[in-house]
């Protein structure tokens, strides 16, 4: 299933997407809930969407299906075309920063290029989203514990990200995670490793690669987080983003107001937004 | 005031903490809900706590006052003493990681030595806890942002946090941001940079300092981060630790099962914890 929040004038709503609708399924709470609820939820799906009309997707404006996650971690360094173009060797272990919740964005909302920070890159990433809670899960099991997927773009302010040898402010910035357009459910996707990423900006290919070049990959990285943490319900995975960065090119070409940024994932949809400088 | 959360027995609850009694508030929602609404319900405060007996506070159990943070970041290396020890120089610009909402723990509450992390060392800190919300929020208006300050301890597992060059994760266990033991609003901190700060392990001192010796101070620290984040209410800010910490001792001396780590901060009260092994 393809599950999404849009915004009815009133508040967020979920919603199922079927080919170009959406058919508001009237579950209470925001999409944590719904999560947190599936093994219940899940078989009154059908009914639900077949008691109410469905809308034109078009005609609504889709939010980022999390808007607040409890956490969210993104690997660094995880393809080896990115790893060459960063100057950097192959970690021996997997390197995680963080991005604040506040820097979720919605899909097609515009990102911001905030005042003082105008190095602004894109970085299209594979986004997993826990379902079932669990520590110390093993890579066997780790599967069980995904509830779905979506497109990411892990924005990044690359004067900030380098300014320290710590990365998780410079990921923060408000607006730079955008996602969604929304969550395909688990069982929809056969294997998470095989799936062709692309970010486009203006339309020109900037990074193309396919999930199955991961260095680390998804089962692995939640094997190793859930050492440390309880990973919960609506929990994001930023799983890493391929080689074709601006910042690596020569000379670095950074985004600009009024550049437009695609995502797109096989299977999962694309995001797109344009750029724009924050106004304070 | 004094404002702390407590455990009913039928759920967390909101109590005005004077002398040796909690006095329930009952303030609907948790403590984030009444941070956001303080400048509407300040002023029934002492109407709520007439209309209610208080309660031994020896008798309740206090949980943490901001149980699930939308964000906690957390400043490295930030007093003289604790660069000297660690063997670095004093940074130019602010060092921030972050530490994830689960890792909040109650100020009495047992501490995990997790599985797979052994080396788990103390971090006595002044917590910040945001009240209004803001974004490029200037020097000069910092302190209108604050809601409160607690004692917090940035529990580290050394291992992990120097497995990689990013901190987050090695910062980030179960039960190792305990904060409280409640919130002391800002107005009864007539300055946080004049606050005796310690940390005793098994009765030994182990730190001691005054967060006059901070190197950026709050103030800086708010206007740092609110260039890229919104800063929100019941967001956490942890403000650097002082020197002693046990990775820095020779022989390192972390923390085993059944010590006893206590952190005290002059006017915020103390927060004391035993070290527990992690069950699994």
């Amino acid at each position: 299933m393809k599950i999404g929040l849009f915004d009815t004038g009133k508040g967020p709503e979920t919603g199922l997407i079927e080919g170009d609708c959406i058919y508001p399924i009237g579950v209470p709470g925001g999409m944590i809930d719904l999560i947190g609820q599936w093994p219940q939820l899940r078989d009154s799906i059908a009914a639900r969407r077949a008691a109410v009309p469905g809308l034109p997707l078009a005609s609504v404006r889709l939010l980022a299906p999390v808007p607040r996650p409890g956490k969210i971690f993104a690997i660094g360094l995880n393809y080896a075309d990115h790893i060459a173009e960063s100057g950097m060797g192959t970690p021996p272990q997997q390197v995680w920063f963080t991005k604040a919740a506040t820097s979720v964005n919605g899909p097609f909302d515009p990102i911001q290029i905030a005042v003082g920070g105008a190095n602004v890159d894109y970085e299209v990433e594979l986004v997993a989203v826990i379902g079932q809670s669990g520590k110390h899960i093993s890579r066997e099991d780790a599967s069980n514990h995904v509830f779905g997927y979506c497109v990411g773009n892990d924005v990044t302010e690359r004067a900030w990200q380098h300014a320290t040898p710590q990365w998780s402010l410079g990921k923060s910035f408000d607006t730079h995670a955008p996602i969604g357009p929304w969550l395909t459910t688990a069982d929809e996707v056969l294997d998470p490793h095989t799936l062709d990423i692309k970010c486009l900006v203006n339309g020109e290919v900037r990074q193309a690669s396919n999930t199955r070049n991961l260095v680390f990959d998804l089962w692995d990285q939640i094997a190793h987080l859930s050492q440390a943490m309880t990973l919960e319900a609506g929990d994001l995975i930023f799983t890493g983003t391929p080689g074709g960065v601006g910042a690596a090119m020569k000379p670095p070409r950074f985004l600009c107001p009024g550049d437009v940024v695609r995502c797109e994932i096989e299977g999962l949809g694309a995001i797109e937004a344009p750029m724009r400088d924050e106004k304070v």
